[in-house]
């Protein structure tokens, strides 16, 4: 998988795992438009902060540097200094400017970067830079990820075909919640496509909010989520700028690719047997909507009869009923795997459990509530919770 | 245990369970006062619906009969007219009134009562009723629970000695939100005291408030928590009005027999290897003080770091972090077991940590993190999450 005028490399720079790839560059001879956004997690990690400064004062962007293992996060002005030496450093491998580079981290909260072998690790990742390195990063970034994560679309261009690529990690601490300019989750998206600036964040922003922010493992928003967009023009199509027609497939295809990779997050979830996807209709506000779907996909009662392949709608309607959104408990319809088995709020009966029960055996499946009280409707995807998820987590640091 | 002036019993009635007591009755020979409160969780079971509109037209009460195995929630007007039924039937056998009779049930929802065998069981339960009949009516109430929960405190009265006695039952769906006369958590208080009808209602809503609405297992608020509250008046003292000194005294004997089985509860949490004291101090205001101890406390993150006995204070600042509590994170401090791990929102170091790690070997601890955003400060009682907490929720209904 390439993405025309991007280059990527990653090494084992020793950061807290051994044997396997750890720090990562992507990087790209021509200047490129930045879209992003960050977590809203008041807690935010230093290459956040650090990203949104440069930001402010930056337009055009040509690395990212990444790493795993290490969040840098809870650093205090170590953390920040931390990512100015990995910036500089990189700046001067790659012979461009500091403000060109982005930092990113993911891992334990907490600990400062070991910065000797960083700066090792970085030195011989940029200098090892390759057109199809940018599979080694997506390995480079995963941390209890059982796999790495890509997603590539094309849309035709004006000559020069038009590449969307997306990588991204994250299988805990994944419940995002990213803003403009503002699991660790981490994605970057590369695209060789002239795209105006404004409409490029707009677009990333849009997307972001249709995928990533629709997705959970555990409900716990990182303090390092980050989605980095880098648009670096080399189809040099007429710019995308919303009027003209390429505009809408060019969005469509940001979008595909940011869905393909939020839905392999929650299939890589921690321990993760199964992705629901759980979606309210009927809900009286769009904010019913919202809450009633989230409270449902982070209920451990829920998740945990996920696990068990038991279609406990119960557990479903009570975590509806302390959710906030208003609804009369008398007129619920629930459905699992497309069989009905609760109707005005009582049970279809064994028949419909036993069936839905069959259905729940997949890897994948649908939840479907109707509260009956409005118009709005709001989707997310989760997935079960299991002893492995236990077993990921009791030990993770240690 | 004895309450002067209670009887109960219990019976096997095959509700759900084999070859244990899960009917229970308890019952008053004098007419009693009632403070009642019940679950925020708008979806309710019949007999939370059935006692709320009787207490509107009721002052005065006799007995409560509770099952465990069937919630009788989710049911319907099928489910309303089996408490009539069975408040029908216990006041037939008691020689009372049947709008004296309070209803409670705990167990799984959707499915009808069994009533056949719920009535048999129910005319058992009232012919064999003894003054020390109440210890097996708090086994009846049981379902996960491994152990069952009593409180006793004695006041003394004028002549007679005051009793306030509590039983109660929850381990799972246990993040209680109870308010006036709106886990399972199910509780009866009894006590032979002369007490004021609205006094003992105004008692019990503040003494809820600050025991059982502030424990969490899972964070799933029932459809069917209750708290019921007999006071007999046998013992014959000035009336407790809020006014003489007895009042005092009173009130504390109320809210400790809450509070041991509040913490009994937790204790007892399904899976749960650890009871934990959450503390925010510093918070800018009293609702940041309190999303920001849920948030910590519901976090499966930090829960299934307790289990791994893991000092991870990066996931207790990244939950407080999402909270929606304001605060710096370059201020925070964060002590686990009494230890300090955090300070100014960065690393004590290794020392600390270990040190933290030792105490979190014992089956009680403290977390404690001061936001240094104000002078609010919030509790909660929570536990740990285990790998035996998934198996007992995947394999409930089997």
């Amino acid at each position: 998988m390439e993405v025309p005028g991007f280059y990527g490399a990653a090494v084992e720079a020793g950061i807290k795992y051994k044997d396997r790839l750890d720090l990562g560059v992507i990087f790209s001879k021509a200047s490129c438009n930045l879209a992003a956004v960050f977590t809203r997690n008041i807690v935010k990690a230093a290459p956040v902060l650090d990203s949104m400064e440069i930001i402010k004062r930056s337009s055009s962007f040509r690395a990212i540097v990444v790493n795993s293992g290490n969040a840098n996060a809870c650093t205090g002005k170590q953390g920040l200094d931390d990512c100015l030496s990995i910036r500089k450093k990189a700046s001067e491998s790659l012979g461009c400017k500091e403000e060109e580079v982005l930092v990113a981290s993911t891992g334990v909260i907490g600990a400062f970067l070991p910065m000797e072998r960083y700066l090792a690790g970085l030195e011989k990742a940029c200098a090892s830079l390759k057109k199809d390195g940018l599979l080694d990063v997506s390995q480079a970034i995963l941390t209890t990820d059982t796999r790495h994560k890509v997603a590539m679309r094309e849309v035709e261009g004006q000559g020069s075909p038009i590449t969307v690529f997306g990588m991204a990690k994250g299988a805990g601490m994944i419940a995002p919640n990213m803003g403009p300019p503002q699991a660790t989750m981490l994605a970057f998206v590369l695209t060789n496509a002239v795209v105006d600036p404004d409409l490029w964040q707009g677009m990333l922003e849009e997307a972001v909010d249709a995928s990533f922010n629709r997705i959970t493992v555990d409900g716990d928003t990182s303090t390092n989520d980050t989605v980095l967009a880098l648009a670096n023009g080399q189809a040099r199509n007429q710019v995308i700028d919303g009027h003209e027609t390429l505009s809408e497939e060019f969005e469509k295809a940001l979008y595909d690719v940011l869905q393909s990779l939020a839905e392999q997050i929650v299939m890589d979830g921690e321990g993760a047997t199964k992705c629901v996807r759980v979606t309210v209709n009927g809900a009286a506000s769009d904010e019913d909507a919202k809450v009633c779907a989230s409270t449902i996909s982070n209920s451990p009662l829920v998740k945990t009869a996920f696990f068990g392949q038991d279609p406990n709608w119960g557990r479903i309607i009570a975590a509806a009923g302390r959710s906030g959104a208003y609804f009369d408990p008398n007129k619920v319809t629930i459905a699992i795997g497309g069989v009905r088995v609760a109707e005005r709020g009582m049970a279809c009966g064994q028949d419909a459990e036993k069936e839905a029960a069959e259905k729940m055996k997949r890897s994948r499946f649908d939840v479907e509530i109707d509260l009956k009280a409005g118009k709005y409707s709001h989707s997310m995807l989760t997935c079960d919770f299991s002893t492995e998820y236990v077993h990921i987590n009791a030990d993770y640091r240690t």
